[in-house]
């Protein structure tokens, strides 16, 4: 049996002083990828410092989750932003991490955009490549995680910055490897058992079944968990089982070696 | 006659957004030291990029103007946080300051609290120590820039973070070296010939005159000229002007060697 | 056996976009009003506009539970403002939330402070007056939901502000009728049977025993039960229950026939 | 000679905090509406405070200027948000600043959208429902200040709120009655002379003259002079003796009698 290997990333530091969103202690002992808000959608400094003393405790490689400053609306909500401000802001954010990342005894290793933000930049190119430069400006060697074949890979392919693709298990797929949207019927799979071996095909065979039952290619290096739906780290605990029974390593796309 | 040394240092990059606040471009070419907001009381990511570069193109030494997460009060109203919270509010800030001092080919070499933290830290020990372990964490090598003789001049030298002591020379003082409160008549100086006056004798033998007339010792590294005042860039080309003329050469306290 | 009157009141609508906090709706069948967040604190307008739809839906008396702009510390941090700027904040935040009530069909009755603004303004004379002043601004109609004999009820006294006291059924009270400390061992009762008695206490006999044992007399016209602890709907529609079965006639303390 | 009636309108109380911006006071003295910051995209309650005060003392109308909850942005960046929120949010905004007007004496009189809200909502004919629905939420006998021939204007017009038109007396219109872009040269007019005489022949003639030169019918109820650009009070005084000299009625579009 051939091994394969997937990391698994999660949103997390999600919380926002007295609030809380998910468990951020129970999904980094299962994860390999910690996208940390950042405080510009979610996040405080005190929850990233948390999320990241954790993170490297556990060996869990810390990404930097940037998003709009648009605490109100989560990040979810598309801003016409001025080019320079956006990525001024994403210099910004994944600069506050880093601090809480060299801390806790490591660095910033990747970069994920959130909500709107990624959305809106796995299409539009002029905002894939203002992405790419605020991540640039911080260092030119992190990586960015982001939809296969995307705006964004390719903005990041052109420039020499690292890209990884990552897969969503629990989502419905077209048959052009378009995300369902979420206003459709079906779009979401909540039975876990489906979920998860969904997240075992990509692992292993690089394929997905679409919604109307074909078999997509898919070259994911990473399978999205989410942490903030019911049943989320049960979800997540049943996924890496089934992985690590399929015989699937799990372990982040970076090299902490450089 | 004797070559003495003395550093200007100025609160800059203090807007928000379409809110301006003082004239950062022309105060950079004539303060040694810059005060950058980051964003807590004043500041955002734009501004804090255009301050670094101007800083670094004119040679003036960037510095994190650290403050309360507070737009509304401008970080002037004390705050009752958790001591955790507040030193990683000052990683954070400290961090996200880094990131555009980078960018610009420098980096963040002191730090100085800003207004209510400022004050407080001043004469308040558990305070004071907060603050310096909120730039330890990030950096034992930063600086911090703060009142002679102060709980956070003391709190540095125990952790063994090297401290600059800065003066006002529009500011009266008291015999025993404290501020005059700004509540009481006479507090701020307003007379450019007066407060350059003063500025001098800071920079050449360490000596203000007191409100009562006597002359005080004030062993200042560094000499705030403030940004925000009308006529405030008049009176510190005024106050650059006569340093010059009185033999004082204008330096940073940090030694960018290292 | 005489029958009594108690109001039951608790925090509600203190989520923020994403984020929640305490199960609104269920609380909403139980008690007879609610303190709803005013967006400095807690609360933004779809919340506010939720609660108070269910608050009439329900006949559940509104209230404004004004707070320090500090979304970040939750309005639990002493925040030193200026009077004038505080009063200002009193006034804006009753006013947001009364377009929320006039559109449901009612009107905001009484005004509660929240947090580290609830218990400085019940101990600080000034501050208490600045309370009463932003309410009176508004509407002197409107009544104020407090502690007994605190700075804020005599200041309501004074400048003819109706006032109606709050006891707490699951804090422990001193000799003196003073909560204790939350720092301290035994200052939050967990055990719903207790908590149940000491409110029908509260209600019936107008006493609660205190730490050492005593009886303290303690004229509640409102009992506060809280909506974010782990159980909280569970204990009060225990506490509910109980107090219908002890007679007590569970009502708000304004007339909204005015 | 003729006797005509216009309006002056100006965006007031466009400060937070520590920032100012244009001198509200001076304004106040000139123009018969004062469009008012509510605290989403500038104004705080202190502002709130100081403009309505000063507008009741003048004589002049008190409209809220909402705007998008973006203070970085100053509300002038489109954000994607969900009509109910947006309802919402105008809905908070309306009834905070009507706080401030009821304290001074008066009450709000109209609506004005502001910045990208106001752009997007002249086109765009669900937003522009969404705005009249948050009106009408609040009182439907507001009135909305906006764009002539808009979807604003028509949305009003369905729904039987009263809708009055401005125009911009310092903008370039093309030949189909729209502003030229900011982008493009031309689009602004500095001349005072030039804008000046604009103003009275929109008020005198209902006409104004496009950018190649042709006669443009305008039937503005109210013509908007800015308040932030340099030199905006002198122009605002220019403007209103030259109208008095032409004859023309400086005076707000409501009717407080009702």
């Amino acid at each position: 049996m051939t091994m394969s290997t997937v990391d698994l990333n999660s949103d997390l530091g999600e919380g926002f002083g007295a609030w809380t969103m998910g468990d951020d202690d129970a999904m980094l002992e299962l994860v390999s990828s910690a996208n940390v808000a950042c405080g510009f959608h979610a996040g405080d400094p005190g929850t990233m410092r948390r999320v990241c003393d954790k993170a490297v405790e556990n060996g869990v490689v810390i990404g930097a989750h940037v998003g709009y400053r648009d605490l109100a609306g989560f990040g979810r909500r598309a801003l016409a932003m001025d080019p320079d401000d956006l990525s001024d802001e994403i210099l910004y954010q994944i600069s506050a991490l880093e601090g809480f990342a060299r801390a806790a005894g490591d660095r910033v290793r990747y970069v994920k955009p959130h909500g709107a933000l990624y959305n809106t930049a796995a299409v539009d190119k002029d905002l894939a490549w203002v992405v790419v430069d605020g991540i640039v400006r911080f260092d030119r060697h992190l990586a960015i995680l982001c939809p296969p074949d995307s705006e964004m890979s390719r903005a990041a392919a052109k420039i020499g910055v690292a890209s990884y693709a990552e897969a969503f298990a629990d989502r419905a797929y077209t048959a052009d490897g378009a995300l369902v949207s979420r206003k459709l019927r079906g779009a979401v799979l909540h039975d876990p058992d489906t979920v998860s071996a969904r997240a075992v095909a990509i692992a292993t065979t690089g394929k997905v079944t679409t919604e109307d039952g074909q078999e997509l290619d898919i070259a994911a290096r990473s399978i999205c968990v989410h942490s903030d739906t019911p049943g989320a780290v049960e979800l997540a605990r049943r996924i890496r089982a089934d992985l690590t029974t399929a015989n699937v390593h799990i372990e982040s796309f970076v090299d902490r070696e450089n």
